[in-house]
């Protein structure tokens, strides 16, 4: 506990991914105070033909 | 606001998609008030191995 | 299936959450051609302390 | 009636799954007192990339 | 991990929710042969005004 | 874009919380370069009887 869940675009690299997933458990760490080994992530992604702003599909743009 | 998540066996077409983000962000914005910028929608895809209801997976069927 | 949830702020209304239950299963039933008696919708609230856009919650501005 | 989300890490075999989305069901449907056609298992699978603990993603160890 | 959660009607007596981690946290150990300790579970409760079947809310049955 | 969804029992304070929503904003607009207008933070509040490690809920240890 905390377990944070980024859900983004895929196409982010390796590196973004192993950044992203160390520095959101020291942003949560540092906020909440909870220590860091307690905390889990995880990152879930996206195509563009499935997520749309205001009725339009990031692919059909 | 609102975030809208249609999670759906696939093989739904590209124009089934686009028809699907298109008319649920206009029944949404119509029912709840919110303009249509607003409003995100995800659709999340499942396989049939990966789903089951009364305890026997679409796959096993 | 297809199952459908929607979050957003809470105040809305239960005649606003009535149809919109109602129109967004007529949406996703029209456009992924599912019978409505298949279908299944969520509504999920979030309060304006809990909801926060460019590092803001709702409840700060 | 109920809704039940497994996430897991990707590489159980079908048997496995086959038998997970069965005993859960039964485990839910006994100790809630619902009748096992109601209830509706799915399965998420991550891969090791996409989930960490401590910061540190699985594939990263 | 795995990472389970439940999600069903409001009104479950404590000792049902009690049962419930426990049988599922079991049968989810059993199948995919997970340590307990590893199995973490969730339960969330929705009221019957946010949950609708075939576009009609519970509450409004 | 991204969607950020943090889960944690509750009892955490409004500063905690402000500071929660604007850190990992920031952690995640520095690591996966996005600009922090397009990143949302859900949290979301769990109590102690609706979750369970090893089986056990939080509320019965």
């Amino acid at each position: 506990m905390p377990y944070v869940t980024v859900k983004m675009l895929e196409g982010r690299t390796e590196e973004q991914k192993r950044a992203l997933v160390a520095e959101v458990t020291e942003a949560v760490s540092r906020t909440v105070n909870a220590p860091q080994e307690n905390i889990t992530v995880f990152i879930e992604e996206m195509s563009k033909n499935h997520y749309g702003v205001a009725g339009i599909r990031m692919s059909d743009k």
